[in-house]
């Protein structure tokens, strides 16, 4: 019996051992947190201030890196940082790419017994090269991976190679199927130039099966010779894939004006509530100003950007003041060079900031769901023991993970993070005509920028 | 010593007996669970069945109980569940009201030195009455409670009562910010008319901040007169506010047909999917096949509706036969009267069936997040048991609570439930012109039928 319980009793020592990183917060603190959780919560959907403010941001037009409209849309976005009041806003230069699609963009079918003048839905990939003035004009050749492409060899000289493998709709996460086809759009169309191709054209990746084709980067190799490459229409892509079926030979043309023009001057928006405590202990926040240029980017990243940006403002205009510094950064660049990325995670390096945690809002402004963190399993139950407070903006977990492609630049944070609403409807939109204005619900955005604020009030307060 | 170590003993105990509630599955039978819910799970996002029977099911226009639109959707129903091979299929007959709107609905300020002419976007509340032909004119009072309103007492008498209190938007649960405020719908005009009020207009009970009117059933009460009561547009109540404040003597004039028919005959349409060993053992999945008049009610019940049918369709199609017999029900009127859900409560009584749970679809067909349940607390850490395969279709959570208004009625359930998808886009929509196909996403849907379809199936395989 006593040998039992002295068992028993390490087993107790174990138990109580693991309890102490779920359960942090004494509760008095966790009432405190509540409250300030409801306040938080409360502003956001009653003003929704942030939701407000996307009207005006997205009167400039789409704001790829570089374009005119971009940089207006920076100035207009210093110019709120500096009227909600914020207590310290700055700019931070950098050199951006600056791509343009340029007015001509056709696609058809040119050579065809029974398809001969069907159009195709095309748009340039981003980064690629225009066509000759007269286009592309060639046999095509459908593969589902590069890995296909490769068997072909010789048979892909001369031809247009169409990646037509389809997002697999039936990953619940969104982006893991994301994931799983566009290393056809960034690789591709280095693969089928090595072998010989004169263009490329790709299924666009995408959930939603109607028309509209979804740009993205491309990539570049050094000694490759850049192809130019588009995306299609799901639709299109189906079609084109049963016209080859019927006829092997049938030809298409496409002709795209596309161009790289020399670097250009931009700019990261900066703006921050000073911690009151320990000023130099910094939370970033952080999405990324430019989108692509098919629609003004509501969900990449046009809403997620103000979320970052309201949660400083939330926490100002409810009299909150946290210990540490919280900043919001509107990234340059992206979508085609993270130039801007790279230029705050300069800055962090030499800044001698601590950057203790970086939280990137990145996955549209859909209903929180998660947010995810690069750090050890003390300092994740140490956040997961905040969960009492953040299910309040319904959050349900902090799963392991990292930053996105901007705060990942930040090579001196103590924890990356990600914010993760839910994924159902980001594919749809993604670098299309389809990411607009009316498709970001107001509530919806707004928990959102309640769920940030709470995060990053929550690490400000309880440090990592 | 031996002391702490007999407390640390009794703590450790303690311990282990919460753990045996959290972990009833062992893991080779978790593993088996995870791989149907998988099989399920991709079924459902890759053929979107349910998703694709909406058009048709919409197609026979908005279906309240007693219309003939209604009967021609419960036909079409049942042919569904024919032919997709389900193990049983039956209506069940009951007699439901039979109210119809009628063509003439108009609101307007009719005396007023600035607003004279000003419309207002009204509809009859559900089983209200109809105005005289020449239509109510009176001044208005407004009130923003039955409280408030018993106040006033004399001052009401032969005016119209407008209720305005609106939506709290600032509760993250929209289903509680409906609740604190659909008590003036229901129960304002009973008040109302006690007093000696002409007719009542309320604001909409919504989330959107558009115009259209939101209906729904306002309540009868013996001895006490029914007034006509008509629902306003949010943008009209703000402005008939504004207005009153500039003149409180204004008049408004409303002219509605509505009228109630004699009771209708119609049905519950129902079919399962008979357990392999407890067939008599039945676990009840239904949604409302009625709706109101002002659209198809997409998600209210249209689309969750369908979903519980694809709970039977899904298990059909893969090949997964359930130990308990798997039962989807449409119920009929559950908008104006609760009739089919009472019907099948006698017939659950009766007829020598247990029904182990009986979980309800009604709120929607967006992103699923939990169930909750009527249940003891060693029932629902139970299912609790089962979070790691119910979060594969973004279950996050078992929470205590009850079934919807039409499970409730089968008295002699041993578990009432009801599905909870997000709930932030439902009372744009509900009950008003908003309730539309294309508000429905696909993947949002089909996510709803998989996890309805996996939970139906652990409670078949595991019991309660």
């Amino acid at each position: 019996m006593k040998r039992l319980a002295y068992f028993l009793a390490i087993a107790a020592f174990v138990f109580l051992t693991q309890c102490k990183n779920y359960a942090q917060l004494n509760n008095d603190k966790l009432i405190f947190y509540k409250v300030v959780a409801d306040k938080i919560i409360s502003s956001a959907l009653q003003e929704e201030r942030g939701y407000k403010l996307l009207k005006d941001y997205f009167s400039f037009g789409p704001r790829l890196s570089g374009s005119e409209q971009s940089l207006k849309a920076l100035y207009w976005l210093k110019k709120k940082m500096d009227e909600a009041g914020f207590d310290k806003v700055w700019m931070q230069k950098t050199m951006v790419p600056r791509w343009e699609r340029g007015k001509i963009e056709k696609g058809f079918i040119s050579f065809s017994r029974k398809f001969k003048g069907r159009k195709l839905n095309i748009a340039s990939l981003g980064m690629t090269v225009a066509t000759p003035k007269e286009g592309i004009t060639a046999e095509v050749i459908e593969v589902k991976s590069i890995d296909e492409l490769m068997q072909l060899k010789d048979k892909v000289k001369g031809k247009i190679v169409f990646f037509n493998r389809p997002f697999d709709k039936t990953l619940v996460e969104t982006f893991a199927g994301y994931g799983g086809a566009v290393d056809q759009r960034f690789a591709g169309p280095i693969a089928a130039s090595k072998l010989g191709a004169v263009g490329v054209i790709i299924r666009s990746v995408t959930t939603k099966d109607d028309n509209n084709p979804h740009t993205g980067v491309t990539g570049r190799q050094k000694d490759v010779k850049p192809i130019p490459a588009v995306a299609v229409g799901v639709q299109d892509a189906d079609f084109l894939s049963n016209a080859l079926k019927q006829e092997p030979n049938l030809k298409v043309t496409y002709i795209t004006s596309c161009r790289t023009l020399p670097d250009a001057e931009s700019f990261n928006v900066i703006g921050e509530i000073t911690g009151s405590v320990k000023p130099n202990e910094v939370i970033v926040v952080g999405g990324h100003s430019d989108c692509w240029d098919l629609s003004v980017g509501a969900h990449d990243d046009g809403a997620p950007g103000i979320q970052a940006m309201e949660v400083v403002d939330l926490l100002k205009r409810n009299g909150i003041r946290p210990k540490r510094t919280i900043r919001c950064v509107f990234f340059i660049n992206e979508e085609n060079g993270s130039r801007g990325g790279m230029e705050y995670g300069k800055y962090a390096l030499s800044s001698g900031e601590i950057t203790l945690a970086a939280i990137e809002s990145d996955r549209g402004a859909f209903t929180p769901r998660a947010f995810s963190a690069g750090a050890d399993s003390i300092t994740l139950n140490k956040m997961r023991s905040w969960l009492p407070v953040l299910r309040k903006a319904l959050i349900e977990n902090i799963i392991l993970g990292g930053g996105g492609a901007d705060v990942s630049q930040i090579k001196n944070a103590k924890v990356l993070m990600e914010y993760i609403p839910d994924s159902q409807r980001y594919f749809d939109l993604h670098h299309s005509a389809n990411d607009v204005y009316s498709e970001v619900h107001p509530r919806e955005m707004e928990l959102g920028s309640a769920a940030l604020a709470i995060m990053a009030y929550l690490i400000s307060e309880e440090g990592l």
